[in-house]
Protein backbone atom coordinates (compact mmCIF):
# COMPACT_ATOMS: atom_id res chain seq x y z
CA UNK A 1 0.00 0.00 0.00
CA UNK A 2 0.84 3.41 -0.44
CA UNK A 3 0.06 5.64 2.36
CA UNK A 4 -0.06 9.43 1.51
CA UNK A 5 -0.58 12.32 3.83
CA UNK A 6 -2.80 15.34 2.67
CA UNK A 7 -4.19 18.30 3.62
CA UNK A 8 -7.91 19.49 1.75
CA UNK A 9 -9.79 22.10 3.22
CA UNK A 10 -7.46 22.86 5.91
CA UNK A 11 -8.01 19.13 7.16
CA UNK A 12 -4.52 16.91 7.37
CA UNK A 13 -5.21 13.05 6.60
CA UNK A 14 -3.50 10.02 5.15
CA UNK A 15 -4.54 8.31 2.43
CA UNK A 16 -4.28 5.18 0.67
CA UNK A 17 -2.82 6.22 -3.36
CA UNK A 18 -4.76 4.19 -5.46
CA UNK A 19 -4.81 3.56 -9.56
CA UNK A 20 -1.91 3.23 -12.20
CA UNK A 21 -2.00 5.98 -14.25
CA UNK A 22 -0.08 8.82 -12.81
CA UNK A 23 -2.98 11.65 -13.76
CA UNK A 24 -5.70 9.42 -12.20
CA UNK A 25 -4.85 8.45 -8.78
CA UNK A 26 -6.85 8.35 -5.58
CA UNK A 27 -6.65 8.38 -2.10
CA UNK A 28 -9.01 6.36 0.29
CA UNK A 29 -8.95 8.28 3.45
CA UNK A 30 -7.84 6.22 6.08
CA UNK A 31 -9.31 6.16 9.77
CA UNK A 32 -6.75 6.25 12.16
CA UNK A 33 -3.18 6.83 11.77
CA UNK A 34 -0.76 4.25 9.86
CA UNK A 35 1.13 3.54 12.83
CA UNK A 36 -1.57 1.46 14.79
CA UNK A 37 -4.09 -1.04 13.27
CA UNK A 38 -6.51 0.84 10.98
CA UNK A 39 -9.16 0.96 7.96
CA UNK A 40 -9.90 2.51 4.50
CA UNK A 41 -13.03 5.02 5.29
CA UNK A 42 -13.79 4.31 1.20
CA UNK A 43 -14.08 7.74 1.13
CA UNK A 44 -11.94 8.82 -1.81
CA UNK A 45 -10.31 12.14 -3.50
CA UNK A 46 -8.80 12.31 -6.56
CA UNK A 47 -4.82 13.24 -5.46
CA UNK A 48 -5.03 15.97 -8.00
CA UNK A 49 -7.14 17.90 -5.55
CA UNK A 50 -5.19 18.20 -2.73
CA UNK A 51 -2.01 18.84 -1.30
CA UNK A 52 0.76 16.31 -0.47
CA UNK A 53 2.46 17.08 2.58
CA UNK A 54 5.57 15.38 4.20
CA UNK A 55 4.33 11.34 4.22
CA UNK A 56 5.12 11.40 7.79
CA UNK A 57 6.44 13.95 10.48
CA UNK A 58 9.77 12.76 11.72
CA UNK A 59 10.99 13.04 15.41
CA UNK A 60 13.94 12.95 14.21
CA UNK A 61 15.74 11.92 10.82
CA UNK A 62 18.65 9.76 11.38
CA UNK A 63 21.33 9.68 8.07
CA UNK A 64 24.35 7.68 7.61
CA UNK A 65 27.48 9.21 5.80
CA UNK A 66 29.32 7.57 2.77
CA UNK A 67 27.12 4.46 2.44
CA UNK A 68 27.91 3.99 -0.92
CA UNK A 69 31.60 3.65 -1.78
CA UNK A 70 31.64 5.04 -4.93
CA UNK A 71 30.47 8.16 -3.65
CA UNK A 72 32.26 8.24 -0.85
CA UNK A 73 35.10 8.41 -2.85
CA UNK A 74 33.61 11.05 -5.46
CA UNK A 75 34.09 13.49 -2.57
CA UNK A 76 37.70 12.02 -1.79
CA UNK A 77 36.92 10.10 1.15
CA UNK A 78 37.22 6.91 2.46
CA UNK A 79 34.52 3.95 2.27
CA UNK A 80 33.88 4.13 6.12
CA UNK A 81 34.24 0.46 7.77
CA UNK A 82 31.85 1.27 10.13
CA UNK A 83 28.57 3.10 9.87
CA UNK A 84 28.33 6.84 10.95
CA UNK A 85 25.13 8.60 11.51
CA UNK A 86 24.33 11.98 11.70
CA UNK A 87 20.58 13.90 12.51
CA UNK A 88 18.43 16.63 10.18
CA UNK A 89 15.94 18.07 12.42
CA UNK A 90 12.31 18.09 12.15
CA UNK A 91 12.14 21.92 10.88
CA UNK A 92 14.25 20.96 8.17
CA UNK A 93 11.68 18.53 6.72
CA UNK A 94 9.53 19.72 3.85
CA UNK A 95 6.99 17.39 1.34
CA UNK A 96 6.65 16.73 -2.07
CA UNK A 97 5.93 19.92 -4.22
CA UNK A 98 7.15 22.05 -1.63
CA UNK A 99 10.61 24.00 -2.87
CA UNK A 100 14.16 24.03 -1.20
CA UNK A 101 15.22 27.73 0.02
CA UNK A 102 19.04 28.40 -1.00
CA UNK A 103 20.49 29.42 2.26
CA UNK A 104 22.45 32.92 2.52
CA UNK A 105 25.41 31.16 4.15
CA UNK A 106 26.22 28.91 1.35
CA UNK A 107 27.40 28.84 -2.18
CA UNK A 108 27.59 25.20 -3.15
CA UNK A 109 24.03 22.89 -2.45
CA UNK A 110 24.24 19.88 -3.61
CA UNK A 111 21.46 17.50 -4.08
CA UNK A 112 21.43 13.33 -2.51
CA UNK A 113 18.97 10.91 -3.50
CA UNK A 114 18.59 8.44 -0.63
CA UNK A 115 16.34 5.51 0.00
CA UNK A 116 14.32 6.80 3.44
CA UNK A 117 13.52 4.30 5.52
CA UNK A 118 10.00 4.81 7.74
CA UNK A 119 9.87 3.71 11.17
CA UNK A 120 6.51 2.11 12.25
CA UNK A 121 7.19 1.44 16.01
CA UNK A 122 8.80 2.34 19.04
CA UNK A 123 11.80 0.07 19.62
CA UNK A 124 15.34 0.21 20.66
CA UNK A 125 18.07 -2.46 20.78
CA UNK A 126 16.64 -4.16 17.42
CA UNK A 127 17.97 -7.58 16.84
CA UNK A 128 19.16 -7.98 13.18
CA UNK A 129 16.34 -10.75 12.65
CA UNK A 130 13.44 -8.15 13.90
CA UNK A 131 14.61 -4.95 12.06
CA UNK A 132 11.44 -6.04 9.42
CA UNK A 133 8.87 -5.53 11.84
CA UNK A 134 10.01 -1.96 13.07
CA UNK A 135 9.59 -1.11 9.38
CA UNK A 136 6.50 0.52 7.95
CA UNK A 137 7.80 1.42 4.73
CA UNK A 138 10.09 3.36 2.61
CA UNK A 139 10.06 6.96 1.04
CA UNK A 140 12.35 8.60 -1.29
CA UNK A 141 14.60 11.32 0.51
CA UNK A 142 16.89 14.09 -0.71
CA UNK A 143 19.55 14.97 2.02
CA UNK A 144 20.12 18.40 0.49
CA UNK A 145 23.75 19.65 1.91
CA UNK A 146 25.51 22.86 2.06
CA UNK A 147 28.86 21.21 0.33
CA UNK A 148 30.93 24.14 1.34
CA UNK A 149 29.33 24.41 5.11
CA UNK A 150 30.73 20.85 5.28
CA UNK A 151 33.63 21.43 4.43
CA UNK A 152 34.36 24.16 6.51
CA UNK A 153 32.33 22.57 9.82
CA UNK A 154 33.35 19.33 11.73
CA UNK A 155 29.70 18.54 12.47
CA UNK A 156 27.09 19.08 10.00
CA UNK A 157 24.64 20.97 11.87
CA UNK A 158 24.08 23.67 9.53
CA UNK A 159 25.20 22.37 6.67
CA UNK A 160 22.71 19.25 6.45
CA UNK A 161 20.28 20.72 9.00
CA UNK A 162 18.73 23.95 7.32
CA UNK A 163 15.41 24.64 7.20
CA UNK A 164 14.01 23.12 3.59
CA UNK A 165 17.35 20.43 3.37
CA UNK A 166 15.14 17.53 4.10
CA UNK A 167 12.39 16.76 1.59
CA UNK A 168 9.97 13.51 1.74
CA UNK A 169 7.69 11.72 -0.17
CA UNK A 170 5.47 11.59 -2.07
CA UNK A 171 4.04 8.62 -0.14
CA UNK A 172 5.03 5.48 2.31
CA UNK A 173 5.27 1.89 0.17
CA UNK A 174 4.67 -0.63 2.74
CA UNK A 175 4.93 -3.81 0.58
CA UNK A 176 8.49 -3.75 -0.11
CA UNK A 177 10.22 -5.75 2.38
CA UNK A 178 13.61 -6.19 3.60
CA UNK A 179 14.87 -7.98 0.24
CA UNK A 180 13.00 -6.03 -2.26
CA UNK A 181 14.04 -2.77 -0.61
CA UNK A 182 17.65 -3.62 -0.61
CA UNK A 183 17.71 -4.39 -4.85
CA UNK A 184 15.72 -1.14 -5.99
CA UNK A 185 17.43 1.48 -8.38
CA UNK A 186 17.57 4.95 -7.69
CA UNK A 187 17.91 7.96 -9.18
CA UNK A 188 18.28 12.18 -9.54
CA UNK A 189 17.27 14.13 -12.30
CA UNK A 190 17.93 17.67 -12.52
CA UNK A 191 15.62 19.47 -14.80
CA UNK A 192 15.30 16.17 -16.15
CA UNK A 193 19.19 15.50 -16.89
CA UNK A 194 20.38 12.51 -14.58
CA UNK A 195 22.98 13.00 -12.13
CA UNK A 196 22.51 10.04 -9.61
CA UNK A 197 22.10 6.78 -10.89
CA UNK A 198 22.86 3.28 -8.66
CA UNK A 199 21.10 0.67 -6.57
CA UNK A 200 20.11 0.25 -3.24
CA UNK A 201 22.40 -3.30 -3.95
CA UNK A 202 25.43 -0.87 -3.49
CA UNK A 203 25.05 0.15 -0.08
CA UNK A 204 28.10 -0.50 2.18
CA UNK A 205 25.97 -0.86 5.71
CA UNK A 206 22.90 -2.74 4.40
CA UNK A 207 18.96 -1.42 6.31
CA UNK A 208 19.40 -4.11 8.70
CA UNK A 209 22.90 -3.02 9.86
CA UNK A 210 21.89 0.53 10.20
CA UNK A 211 18.82 -0.05 12.07
CA UNK A 212 21.06 -2.49 14.54
CA UNK A 213 23.55 0.15 14.53
CA UNK A 214 21.15 3.53 15.66
CA UNK A 215 18.79 1.24 18.03
CA UNK A 216 22.05 -0.20 19.61
CA UNK A 217 22.24 3.83 20.85
CA UNK A 218 18.74 4.98 20.91
CA UNK A 219 14.94 4.86 20.61
CA UNK A 220 13.37 5.37 17.61
CA UNK A 221 9.51 6.70 17.17
CA UNK A 222 6.73 5.87 14.67
CA UNK A 223 7.31 8.25 11.80
CA UNK A 224 10.81 8.93 12.44
CA UNK A 225 13.13 8.42 9.68
CA UNK A 226 16.45 6.49 8.61
CA UNK A 227 18.44 7.44 5.49
CA UNK A 228 20.42 5.36 3.90
CA UNK A 229 23.32 6.95 2.33
CA UNK A 230 23.71 8.60 -1.49
CA UNK A 231 25.16 6.63 -4.56
CA UNK A 232 27.36 8.70 -6.83
CA UNK A 233 27.02 11.80 -8.41
CA UNK A 234 26.41 14.32 -6.26
CA UNK A 235 26.25 17.95 -7.73
CA UNK A 236 24.86 21.08 -7.58
CA UNK A 237 21.44 22.74 -7.17
CA UNK A 238 20.86 26.22 -8.49
CA UNK A 239 17.97 28.58 -8.09
CA UNK A 240 15.39 27.54 -10.08
CA UNK A 241 16.38 23.98 -10.77
CA UNK A 242 13.39 21.25 -10.45
CA UNK A 243 15.13 18.12 -8.70
CA UNK A 244 13.22 14.89 -8.60
CA UNK A 245 14.22 11.69 -6.54
CA UNK A 246 12.64 8.43 -8.00
CA UNK A 247 13.12 5.17 -6.73
CA UNK A 248 11.63 1.65 -8.42
CA UNK A 249 8.48 0.67 -6.87
CA UNK A 250 8.15 4.19 -5.12
CA UNK A 251 8.16 6.85 -6.79
CA UNK A 252 9.45 10.45 -7.75
CA UNK A 253 10.13 13.29 -5.40
CA UNK A 254 10.36 16.49 -7.13
CA UNK A 255 11.05 19.98 -5.32
CA UNK A 256 12.04 23.34 -7.17
CA UNK A 257 14.89 25.42 -5.76
CA UNK A 258 13.81 28.81 -4.97
CA UNK A 259 15.84 32.06 -3.25
CA UNK A 260 15.43 32.21 0.53
CA UNK A 261 12.86 34.66 1.55
CA UNK B 1 11.34 33.94 38.31
CA UNK B 2 12.37 29.85 38.04
CA UNK B 3 9.82 27.95 36.30
CA UNK B 4 9.97 23.88 36.51
CA UNK B 5 7.99 21.52 34.68
CA UNK B 6 6.67 18.24 36.98
CA UNK B 7 4.12 15.59 37.49
CA UNK B 8 1.92 15.01 40.14
CA UNK B 9 -1.00 12.40 40.38
CA UNK B 10 -0.11 11.59 36.90
CA UNK B 11 -0.69 15.40 36.01
CA UNK B 12 1.76 17.23 34.25
CA UNK B 13 2.13 21.18 34.86
CA UNK B 14 4.67 23.90 34.74
CA UNK B 15 5.07 25.92 38.12
CA UNK B 16 6.83 28.97 39.46
CA UNK B 17 9.56 28.20 42.16
CA UNK B 18 9.15 29.45 45.42
CA UNK B 19 11.78 30.02 48.29
CA UNK B 20 15.04 29.88 49.16
CA UNK B 21 15.51 26.81 51.38
CA UNK B 22 16.16 23.81 49.50
CA UNK B 23 14.14 21.56 51.51
CA UNK B 24 11.00 23.95 51.40
CA UNK B 25 10.83 24.98 48.00
CA UNK B 26 6.78 25.78 46.93
CA UNK B 27 5.54 25.18 43.14
CA UNK B 28 3.12 27.76 41.91
CA UNK B 29 1.26 25.85 39.33
CA UNK B 30 1.22 28.06 36.24
CA UNK B 31 -1.87 28.16 34.42
CA UNK B 32 -1.39 27.93 30.72
CA UNK B 33 2.23 27.46 29.54
CA UNK B 34 5.69 29.22 29.82
CA UNK B 35 5.96 30.19 26.14
CA UNK B 36 2.52 32.65 26.24
CA UNK B 37 0.90 35.18 28.79
CA UNK B 38 0.35 32.39 31.83
CA UNK B 39 -0.58 33.81 34.69
CA UNK B 40 0.41 31.61 38.48
CA UNK B 41 -2.66 30.02 40.14
CA UNK B 42 -2.18 30.44 43.53
CA UNK B 43 -2.30 26.62 44.40
CA UNK B 44 0.54 25.69 45.59
CA UNK B 45 2.33 22.07 46.20
CA UNK B 46 5.29 21.75 48.27
CA UNK B 47 8.09 20.54 45.68
CA UNK B 48 9.44 17.46 47.61
CA UNK B 49 5.83 15.70 46.32
CA UNK B 50 6.73 15.87 42.99
CA UNK B 51 8.51 14.55 40.49
CA UNK B 52 10.81 17.32 38.63
CA UNK B 53 10.72 16.39 34.85
CA UNK B 54 12.97 18.24 31.97
CA UNK B 55 12.21 21.62 32.69
CA UNK B 56 10.96 22.02 28.85
CA UNK B 57 10.74 19.13 26.01
CA UNK B 58 12.88 20.23 23.02
CA UNK B 59 12.05 19.55 19.54
CA UNK B 60 15.58 19.37 19.18
CA UNK B 61 18.86 20.38 21.36
CA UNK B 62 21.53 22.03 19.28
CA UNK B 63 25.14 21.78 21.33
CA UNK B 64 28.33 23.54 20.26
CA UNK B 65 31.76 21.71 20.10
CA UNK B 66 34.38 22.79 21.74
CA UNK B 67 33.63 26.45 22.79
CA UNK B 68 35.97 26.73 26.15
CA UNK B 69 39.28 27.25 24.69
CA UNK B 70 40.80 25.24 27.40
CA UNK B 71 38.38 21.96 27.07
CA UNK B 72 39.44 21.76 23.28
CA UNK B 73 43.11 21.89 24.47
CA UNK B 74 42.60 19.14 27.07
CA UNK B 75 41.20 16.92 24.39
CA UNK B 76 44.23 17.93 22.03
CA UNK B 77 41.65 19.43 19.85
CA UNK B 78 41.99 23.14 18.26
CA UNK B 79 39.87 25.70 19.13
CA UNK B 80 37.49 26.37 16.25
CA UNK B 81 37.56 29.53 14.53
CA UNK B 82 33.61 29.53 14.27
CA UNK B 83 31.26 27.30 16.12
CA UNK B 84 30.29 24.19 14.97
CA UNK B 85 27.44 22.20 15.87
CA UNK B 86 25.52 19.15 16.62
CA UNK B 87 22.12 17.64 17.68
CA UNK B 88 21.06 15.53 20.60
CA UNK B 89 17.85 14.19 19.67
CA UNK B 90 14.60 14.86 22.39
CA UNK B 91 14.86 10.77 23.08
CA UNK B 92 18.16 11.62 24.92
CA UNK B 93 16.80 13.94 27.46
CA UNK B 94 16.15 13.25 30.56
CA UNK B 95 15.34 15.57 34.03
CA UNK B 96 16.55 16.26 37.60
CA UNK B 97 17.05 12.87 39.17
CA UNK B 98 16.44 10.75 36.33
CA UNK B 99 19.10 8.11 35.53
CA UNK B 100 21.73 8.37 33.13
CA UNK B 101 21.74 4.51 31.39
CA UNK B 102 25.30 3.47 30.56
CA UNK B 103 25.35 2.68 27.26
CA UNK B 104 26.02 -1.10 25.82
CA UNK B 105 28.38 0.13 23.28
CA UNK B 106 31.05 2.25 25.23
CA UNK B 107 33.75 2.13 27.74
CA UNK B 108 33.99 5.52 28.49
CA UNK B 109 31.36 7.65 29.25
CA UNK B 110 32.33 11.33 30.15
CA UNK B 111 30.66 14.11 32.14
CA UNK B 112 30.12 17.92 30.09
CA UNK B 113 28.46 20.57 32.29
CA UNK B 114 27.11 23.11 30.22
CA UNK B 115 25.03 26.20 30.32
CA UNK B 116 21.76 25.44 28.40
CA UNK B 117 19.69 28.38 26.62
CA UNK B 118 15.82 27.72 26.62
CA UNK B 119 14.08 28.98 23.35
CA UNK B 120 11.02 31.40 24.10
CA UNK B 121 9.45 31.95 20.89
CA UNK B 122 9.73 30.56 17.11
CA UNK B 123 12.53 32.26 15.14
CA UNK B 124 14.83 32.27 12.05
CA UNK B 125 17.83 34.61 11.33
CA UNK B 126 17.77 35.92 14.36
CA UNK B 127 19.90 39.32 14.74
CA UNK B 128 22.64 40.23 17.54
CA UNK B 129 20.19 42.97 19.18
CA UNK B 130 17.25 40.27 19.16
CA UNK B 131 18.91 37.54 20.70
CA UNK B 132 17.47 38.69 24.20
CA UNK B 133 14.09 38.46 22.73
CA UNK B 134 13.82 34.90 21.75
CA UNK B 135 15.19 33.63 25.02
CA UNK B 136 12.95 31.94 27.61
CA UNK B 137 15.77 31.65 30.07
CA UNK B 138 18.52 29.42 31.20
CA UNK B 139 19.27 26.19 32.77
CA UNK B 140 21.81 23.50 33.66
CA UNK B 141 22.65 20.51 30.90
CA UNK B 142 25.14 17.49 30.79
CA UNK B 143 25.86 16.76 27.60
CA UNK B 144 27.09 13.20 28.17
CA UNK B 145 29.51 11.95 25.95
CA UNK B 146 30.57 8.62 24.70
CA UNK B 147 34.16 9.64 24.58
CA UNK B 148 35.24 6.11 22.73
CA UNK B 149 32.49 6.20 20.40
CA UNK B 150 33.20 10.06 19.35
CA UNK B 151 37.12 9.24 18.61
CA UNK B 152 35.78 6.40 16.54
CA UNK B 153 32.78 7.74 14.49
CA UNK B 154 33.47 10.76 12.01
CA UNK B 155 29.93 11.93 13.59
CA UNK B 156 28.12 12.02 16.18
CA UNK B 157 25.14 10.88 16.87
CA UNK B 158 25.78 7.69 18.76
CA UNK B 159 28.40 9.20 20.64
CA UNK B 160 26.31 11.97 21.83
CA UNK B 161 22.99 11.35 21.22
CA UNK B 162 22.21 8.22 22.70
CA UNK B 163 19.03 7.55 25.01
CA UNK B 164 19.52 9.61 28.82
CA UNK B 165 22.72 11.26 27.21
CA UNK B 166 20.77 14.87 27.94
CA UNK B 167 20.52 15.63 31.45
CA UNK B 168 18.35 19.14 31.34
CA UNK B 169 17.82 20.82 34.59
CA UNK B 170 15.93 21.27 37.82
CA UNK B 171 14.25 24.16 36.03
CA UNK B 172 14.54 26.90 33.92
CA UNK B 173 15.54 30.53 35.40
CA UNK B 174 13.84 33.58 33.65
CA UNK B 175 15.55 36.30 35.47
CA UNK B 176 19.01 36.21 33.92
CA UNK B 177 19.66 38.48 31.26
CA UNK B 178 22.45 38.18 28.51
CA UNK B 179 24.80 39.97 30.35
CA UNK B 180 24.32 38.16 33.58
CA UNK B 181 24.21 34.51 31.93
CA UNK B 182 27.35 35.36 30.26
CA UNK B 183 29.41 35.45 33.54
CA UNK B 184 28.10 32.71 35.84
CA UNK B 185 30.22 29.77 37.72
CA UNK B 186 29.58 26.58 36.05
CA UNK B 187 30.32 23.43 38.18
CA UNK B 188 30.19 19.64 37.81
CA UNK B 189 30.78 17.47 40.79
CA UNK B 190 31.25 13.29 40.83
CA UNK B 191 30.26 11.92 44.15
CA UNK B 192 30.25 15.46 45.55
CA UNK B 193 34.16 15.72 44.58
CA UNK B 194 34.95 18.74 41.98
CA UNK B 195 35.84 17.41 38.46
CA UNK B 196 35.11 20.46 36.05
CA UNK B 197 35.15 25.00 37.00
CA UNK B 198 34.69 27.39 34.59
CA UNK B 199 32.90 30.63 34.17
CA UNK B 200 30.55 31.36 31.48
CA UNK B 201 33.04 34.21 30.56
CA UNK B 202 35.39 31.56 29.19
CA UNK B 203 33.04 30.82 26.05
CA UNK B 204 35.27 31.63 22.88
CA UNK B 205 31.71 32.31 21.02
CA UNK B 206 29.27 33.94 22.98
CA UNK B 207 25.64 33.21 23.28
CA UNK B 208 24.71 36.06 20.84
CA UNK B 209 27.20 34.19 18.28
CA UNK B 210 25.91 31.10 18.92
CA UNK B 211 21.94 31.95 18.41
CA UNK B 212 23.13 33.90 15.53
CA UNK B 213 24.92 30.95 13.91
CA UNK B 214 22.60 28.82 14.15
CA UNK B 215 19.28 30.40 13.53
CA UNK B 216 20.79 31.30 10.06
CA UNK B 217 20.43 28.07 9.36
CA UNK B 218 17.56 26.73 10.43
CA UNK B 219 14.10 27.55 12.46
CA UNK B 220 14.04 27.53 16.33
CA UNK B 221 11.16 26.16 18.47
CA UNK B 222 9.23 27.12 21.90
CA UNK B 223 11.24 24.84 24.14
CA UNK B 224 14.24 23.65 21.79
CA UNK B 225 17.75 23.90 23.61
CA UNK B 226 21.20 25.90 22.55
CA UNK B 227 24.22 23.80 24.68
CA UNK B 228 26.78 26.20 24.83
CA UNK B 229 29.82 24.39 25.33
CA UNK B 230 31.87 22.63 28.60
CA UNK B 231 34.61 24.08 30.55
CA UNK B 232 37.90 22.38 31.29
CA UNK B 233 38.05 19.18 33.49
CA UNK B 234 35.64 16.31 31.70
CA UNK B 235 36.36 12.99 32.49
CA UNK B 236 34.60 9.68 33.00
CA UNK B 237 31.57 8.98 34.34
CA UNK B 238 30.99 4.82 35.94
CA UNK B 239 28.18 2.74 37.32
CA UNK B 240 26.96 4.09 40.85
CA UNK B 241 28.36 7.62 40.20
CA UNK B 242 26.42 11.03 41.21
CA UNK B 243 27.13 13.46 38.39
CA UNK B 244 25.76 16.88 39.65
CA UNK B 245 26.08 20.01 36.99
CA UNK B 246 25.86 23.38 39.34
CA UNK B 247 25.31 27.02 37.92
CA UNK B 248 25.43 30.24 40.16
CA UNK B 249 22.23 31.90 40.12
CA UNK B 250 20.53 28.60 38.30
CA UNK B 251 20.26 25.34 40.76
CA UNK B 252 21.68 22.38 40.57
CA UNK B 253 20.88 19.42 37.66
CA UNK B 254 22.01 15.88 39.63
CA UNK B 255 21.57 12.34 37.92
CA UNK B 256 22.74 9.11 38.81
CA UNK B 257 24.90 6.57 36.38
CA UNK B 258 22.98 3.51 35.89
CA UNK B 259 23.77 0.23 34.13
CA UNK B 260 21.38 0.14 31.22
CA UNK B 261 19.18 -2.58 31.59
Amino acid sequence: MRIARFSIDGNVAFGAVEGDKPDELVLDIIKGIPFADFELSGTKVPLSKVRLLPPVLPNKVVAFGRNYAEHARELGNEVPEAPFAFFKPSTSVIGPGDEIAYPSFSSEVHHEAELAVVIGRMCREVPRERVQDVILGYTCANDVTARDVQRREKQWARAKGFDTSCPLGPWVETDLDLAAASDLTIQCTVNGQQRQLGRTSEMTHSIEDLIVNITEAMTLLPGDVVLTGTPAGVGPLNVGDEVAVTIEGIGTLTNKVIKRG
